[in-house]
């Protein structure tokens, strides 16, 4: 195959860069830390979209947009939040070049260009949204504000890896404004679920739900909440948070509001994001070291039907056949793609559609079609099947369904159905489903197996060493112990899961008293 | 009213203003030059997104993303363009803040995180697209690349105005890549034709499309080709551009390929675009001193239902027929909102979204209900008329047709629908197709009543003063005349019209011969 990857054995992290660059979702950019999104990665990230976007709208929420850059003066007045992103901000300091009097055809910045106050490139938005909804919010009648952007922000990164860190990224933040603190509280717990949803049931990747210790907060936030998964190299990513801001940004842009009974208060806050960084979690989770795998629910491509001919004659008879099929599949909204290159070989386009993870490939060869025969091969267990249909329509009365070899959720749902017939394109619908299903369970079941309980701090580091995953230990509740732990192991507290027991035990470190196990993990 | 917006005969940029405030399309913001677009102003961007992404797929071209910063060296490259754009940049020259020693609280640049080269925030993206295609493209193979990517730019604005000229703002940018001169006229040609359609079908903005002279034409283009609009106040609009970039672009990054004859040569380039710029134009070809119209295709709600009732059993009984009503209503895909909020009389709801632009409003009232009666006011011409059905299900035989005062378009749509029964939600359908063209061919017939011949320069002068609109004169071909005609005139070429017609003439100017007219306006 001339597009080999390097195996996850011998080393994950460049498995991981082989994979983003030879699958096309991404390329290096001559821009220190940007990335390019590849068609293919934009395709995956539109889709990702679409389905957030429909699950803010569907609770509320509406999007609009607002500046990218943020006067300085501005981003410094929530002191927590400006000193916890001071060192990542791109700065613009001039708004014009002039040519360059001692190199023709080159240009240099105008030094009367100066501006007067710098402008920060959006690191996040809370300063530019919440100096703006101090003119939208007079009284209680003004709230909720319930709004979404999605947006390029920039935080400047030494270390850059593709999707999982650059400088540049793509995200959506929300920023919603309350009457209510508890109004406030049950939107940023609603806006976990909402992503705890996506995460789980269009990515299938698990996650655990849980609280930020203090250490781990976003700047400027009261509480953060987060979803964590966990890679298969045993490696926790933090795949979406969101924010309850209290009063803070309130207080710092001065934004009150009269209540219903005409008492002046400051106004509550939430925000929430997800990144484009999910799409590095999306790669780590599920694939393997002949590419991608991807879940139906998102993958820019479901299915790829590749022919197998001789001959012209051949090739314009499977045509024929193969756009019937695809003619059904797009009337089930399958995104369909026939491949029918002639430069390259079947073998090359099969390595080729592995690489990129779709999840279902057909084959069908002349031989085939005089039998009523078509290949279905599935990315997530190599499985392949050849289907012997009853007829030229390719499909079968429901008596005969002996002949299908699927699996047991296949033919359950195949039973369920209440035709007499069975279509090929029921089977392609329904072995979508089970790959959904199945690459969710198979990413469940090796997070799992590894969350393991330590119960003292040999076990802990030994557990992080050898085992990897997430550990659950004891924590005397400190940001010092916290701090120590983090220098000592390179593990960080991931979250306090919301599912935690209350129970008595003794910190992993200093055996002092805490009332619960919080999760562990080296993250990237 | 408490909503009032200068007239447009008072003072029509004060007009548009207000109106762009008033209806909550967008917002000014803390930063200089750059807007907020709010809710009702994103939506529909998101419609008109919605609508161009669908033809850019469906013409074969996919979407992707590059970085928002260009470095210096690159962006200076293609010399053409980096000085059309030299003027206009914002440059990043850090990349950290850090506590002002002198001023607790506040940050400052940290001298010692300078850029070794500063970054551009792109104004346009050719230069950083061209940099990667260089790497994408080695044979005849890897082409054509048909991308488009949604972004925002900044080109940095002296005077702004709210969606017509802000420093930053959002756009789409289609940048492709062919094997030959032909197939890259073919794209710019296409692409043009594309934005015609969009403009004219969905925003229902009539528009002529035509070359751009040397002059106006687009840094680094070798041919600017253009639609252009005209404003209610005589002032023309560029509403798009589609570049012929010839090998420019791929001469400065140095991108070659092998063609199909083993030949190396240049690649050939198009760029095309259009921004929240349309917007604007879409607000000031249609809206009037109450306030916005809006093209049913397009706006972000087409249908408002407004109940009328003087307490809560006659309102539960509306509610009742009005949740009925928008079921039917979304099963068309029509976008409704009830608007049942207590707190507003009806009378302000009236106003209230006459200013949005909502193309249809329908009024039901208790006594209404009772009669199988409500009523159905159009934003467009204003009119008003009360329905009686036959049934409480809000329909009628088709045979008692001579109940409806519609006019001659919808009856038609009426009669040539094949069901014996006709519902409200049909009526609603076929009204809004009616105001979508009715709001079109009214434009339309602005515009065309506003192109003018001059055949000398006191005519020429007049037409511009007086009249306003396009004026269609002979102009002797050179950069001098038409620099000259701009500086005594204010007006510009807004472009050579692709319909032109060749013919023999005397310049308006200079009294040299000409081969056409060209269309002269004064431009936004």
């Amino acid at each position: 195959m001339s597009k080999e990857i390097t195996s996850r054995s011998d080393d994950y992290s460049q498995w991981y860069n082989d994979l983003v660059l030879k699958s096309e979702l991404a390329d290096y950019s001559a821009v220190r830390g940007c990335m390019i999104i590849k068609p293919y990665g934009y395709t995956l990230w539109e889709n990702m979209q679409a389905a957030l976007d429909k699950m803010f709208k569907d609770t509320g929420h509406v999007n609009a947009y607002f500046p990218l850059f943020v006067p300085k003066s501005l981003f410094e007045a929530e002191e927590a939040n400006a000193e916890g992103f001071a060192k990542e901000c791109a700065v613009v300091t001039h708004y014009r070049l002039k040519a360059d009097p001692q190199n023709k055809g080159k240009l240099i910045i105008d030094p009367e260009a100066k501006l007067e106050e710098e402008l920060i490139v959006r690191p996040t938005s809370e300063a530019i949204i919440w100096s703006t909804y101090k003119n939208w919010i007079q009284s209680y009648r003004d709230l909720p504000i319930l709004i979404n952007q999605w947006a390029n922000v920039v935080r400047w990164e030494m270390r850059t890896r593709l999707f999982l860190r650059t400088s540049e990224f793509l995200w959506q933040e929300g920023h919603t404004a309350h009457a209510t603190q508890e109004e406030a509280l049950f939107e940023s717990k609603q806006m976990l679920d909402v992503y705890a949803d996506f995460v789980e049931n269009f990515m299938a990747v698990p996650v655990i739900k849980g609280s930020k210790t203090a250490n781990e907060r976003f700047a400027g936030a009261v509480e953060t909440y987060c979803i964590e998964a966990l890679m298969q190299d045993g490696i926790a990513l933090q795949a979406g948070t969101s924010h309850f801001l209290g009063q803070n940004f309130a207080k710092a842009f001065d934004v009150k509001f009269t209540d219903k009974n005409n008492k002046l208060d400051y106004v509550w806050a939430t925000s929430w994001g997800v990144s484009t960084r999910l799409i590095g979690a999306l790669v780590m989770a599920h694939s393997d070291d002949d590419g991608l795998i991807l879940p139906p629910k998102i993958a820019p491509l479901q299915v790829v039907i590749i022919p197998v001919y001789k001959n012209d004659e051949q090739k314009n008879l499977i045509t024929q056949k193969v756009n019937e099929i695809i003619k059904e599949l797009k009337q089930l909204n399958i995104r369909v793609k026939f491949d029918d290159n002639n430069n390259m070989r079947p073998g090359w386009k099969f390595a080729e559609y592995e690489m990129k993870g779709v999840p279902l490939r057909l084959t069908i060869g002349a031989r085939d079609l005089e039998n009523n025969m078509i290949e279905i091969a599935r990315r997530d267990t190599k499985e392949k099947i050849t289907l012997k249909f009853e007829n030229e329509n390719f499909d079968f009365s429901i008596i005969n369904l002996g002949y299908l070899k699927l699996n047991e959720n296949i033919n359950r749902k195949i039973e369920e159905d209440n035709s007499n017939i069975i279509s090929l394109q029921n089977i392609i619908k329904y072995t979508l489903e089970d790959i959904q299903v199945n690459i969710f369970n198979r990413a469940k079941e090796f997070r799992d197996a590894h969350i393991t309980n330590a119960n003292n701090w040999n076990e802990f580091i030994n557990l992080l060493d050898n085992k990897t995953g997430f550990v659950n230990a004891y924590w005397d509740g400190t940001a010092e112990t916290e701090e120590k732990i983090k220098e000592l192991s390179k593990a960080t507290i991931r979250c306090v899961p919301f599912n935690a027991v209350e129970e008595e035990g003794a910190c992993i470190l200093t055996g002092k008293p805490s009332n619960k196990r919080v999760l562990f993990a080296r993250a990237y």
